[in-house]
């Protein structure tokens, strides 16, 4: 069994890094805070032995040396980035849980074959620079490092730019690295293990994604002196099309989500009509055919909605990825560390998406789950007890330890 | 008849400062650029031969000497302040349409009985800092000093700290001056005369309007992994509450109009359902009674739209005034004035809120309109023609020689 109470103790430590406002975190990606947490964390990973390797889209690897010089390593991590308003254990854990497993092997004084790699995904978040799961998707070949580099938040600002600005831009080029297999601990980020009392969720797929960025031009105009009949309005063209994605989602459950989170008028002024109006819809579903439908339908019907009141529509991907199936003998190795171990369990189909989709790509891959109160993420009161951490470890120590051969 | 090219330039001259990203200006309300605004504007004034008063609120009185040392001034003006995105005669018109019958009184040698006072009112438009026509309304007695200084953009910086940080906060007493009577012009920024083809709107109204500024709040939580059950979703509360205020809006026509231009998302991330969203109705109407009645309605409908969503709903009026009725005398004169010069004209209500409307409660007020292409304002895109701007200052010339006395 892992150390709980240092594994607790190392995500009290990082979650005074980048705190937020309601007791969870703001550490966006390649933020100070960010650069801050990623010192810690290696700090923590010399003092356990091992090595870094910095590739060029900041992505961290520790390394613990194996016996059998050509074996390839076993990846284990998540991200250390949050939302502005985030949780302390939404991919947090994932990275401390992996360390957790190293330093317990340090204390066992096991030797495995395979190598193991503990990683620091950048950005999987997606809240500052769209899409998630960014820096892991360049190192799987689907996007480009050149995209990447260019990819703006809010205020303008290239990650490129920033990943330089924080001083973790590494000099390994990405994606060069081979993998055995990759493991990554998360908590569930939904209501049912937790509804269920399962202390742990053997994740067999994770729900595929299409983030769609409207655009919708309207004409300023003042609110006042503008006749009803003359408005060309994009903020009732935006709330229609919101009520058009929750009655979509909602035809096509309980397989399908969908809902905005990103909002920006311009010149976003109370007196001015909005001449522009910026939006993501976020639409999942674990059926592929359902999710590319989802997409289709709500893209055609937020055209008729925008015809008639004059209203320009243009909508581009801004994040996608398909429903991922994940290796059934790194599932079943998870399953059998949960049984062995004696916590319950039970199979999940992962709500979020996860480095562990992009990693699937290039490797055997899966994940462990463990609950989270009321099911609530992406929320500053995010809660875990270190109970429910403690056995998501101990059960991603086992599975990584069959995989990486003692 | 006024100088009409001089105008002209001068509004040319003006428009150059705070340049906007399509043609228009970003001048808003103690910024730097208001600041330089203000500096040309005044510079302009000693060439007339004008003295300065600058008040507490930063509004700006330049004062014509009359031949009656015991006779009140007439006093006229508008506002130099714009939208960010807005336009270069939306009260520019209004302050250099002043200027300009102040140096044509001084090119015809026009002593007139009363002193004339030509006014910049600080920050009229509410962009910035709501509400509208904050600086006039402490002047009428509408606001204390405290609460217009203590109004906060949407990065937090407070009015009295950035009218410091400009270099316009005067010593004078807030409304100490006592007017004989107050004209103001302005571009139309309604459809109205052009479509009618009337060089000149004598305006007897104004329509009156609240700000309603709707707090929702819903539960932030993760876009993928929280089931549709399980949302408070505030952004789709937002989305109904817009569509509701349109139906309002729409069965209360033609003498109603509503609309929302300004929304802010938190924590605004595109995987994350709000926690918070607040945006500001903008509701509009010449009838005291359907005004206060379309305010009762969407305050009660927007609580039974939010309740069965489980969102809180707090609403705060951040502006407000009562439908206006202009003095008759002046509203005669103006009219008198456009008959005399054989100018095209009709009577008006305003559909925007405007100084004149604060101004009133002080003193007899009135205005003079002018038309705008397409009924265009708001919008960097808004336009008037040369001889448009001439007409319009013609009567308002005539218009206070008239109450000023010759
Ligand atoms: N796990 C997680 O919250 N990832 C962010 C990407 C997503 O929105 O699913
Ligand atoms: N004239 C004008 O645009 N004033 C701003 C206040 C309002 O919204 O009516």
């Amino acid at each position: 069994r892992i150390n709980s109470a240092r594994l607790w103790d190392s995500l009290m430590e990082m979650a005074k890094i980048g705190p937020g406002v309601a007791g969870g975190n703001n550490r966006q990606t390649l933020t100070d805070a960010d650069a801050e947490g990623r010192a810690l964390f290696k700090r923590w990973c010399d003092d356990a032995g091992l090595s870094m390797g910095v590739d060029q889209m900041g992505n961290m690897f520790m390394r613990r040396e194996g016996s059998d010089p050509d074996a390839l390593p076993v990846y284990v991590g998540s991200h250390l980035d949050t939302q502005p308003t985030g949780g302390k254990y939404d991919g947090v854990l994932g990275v401390l849980g992996a360390l957790e497993c190293v330093r317990s092997m340090n204390d066992l004084g096991i030797r495995t074959r395979h190598p193991i790699v503990v990683v620091n995904w950048t950005n999987e978040e997606g809240a500052r620079f769209a899409p998630a799961m960014l820096a892991s998707g360049v190192f799987a070949g689907v996007h480009s490092l050149d995209y990447a580099y260019g990819r703006e938040d809010l205020e303008g600002k290239r990650f490129g730019d920033e990943l330089a600005r924080i001083g973790w831009k590494g000099d390994e080029e990405v994606g060069a690295r081979k993998m055995h297999a990759y493991y990554e601990l998360h908590i569930e980020q939904g209501p049912i293990l937790e509804a269920e009392e399962k202390e742990i969720g053997v994740v067999t797929h994770c729900q595929g994604l299409w983030w769609l960025e409207f655009t919708l031009t309207g004409k300023e105009a003042h609110t006042g002196s503008t006749p009803m009949p003359m408005r060309t309005n994009a903020g009732l063209a935006m709330a229609r099309i919101f009520e058009m994605v929750q009655e979509v989602a909602m035809e096509n459950q309980p397989d399908a989500v969908g809902g905005v989170g990103q909002v920006t008028f311009t010149p976003n002024s109370r007196n001015v009509l909005p001449g522009k109006v910026v939006f993501t819809v976020d639409i999942r579903s674990p059926d592929q055919a359902k999710l590319d439908g989802m997409r289709a339908v709500i893209e055609a019907k937020a055209a008729e909605i925008c015809a008639p009141l004059g209203v320009g529509c243009a909508v581009e991907p801004v994040g996608h990825f398909d429903p991922v199936t994940f290796a059934p003998e790194l599932v079943s190795n998870v399953r059998a560390a949960a049984e062995r171990l004696g916590y319950t369990h039970r199979d999940l189909i992962s709500g979020a998406g996860h480095d562990a989709c992009w990693a699937a790509k290039v490797a055997p891959a899966t994940m462990v789950m463990c609950p989270c109160v009321g099911g609530l993420s992406h929320n500053e009161a995010e809660e875990i007890s270190p109970e429910w951490a403690a056995a998501g470890t101990d059960v991603l120590f086992h599975a990584v330890l069959e995989t990486a051969e003692i």
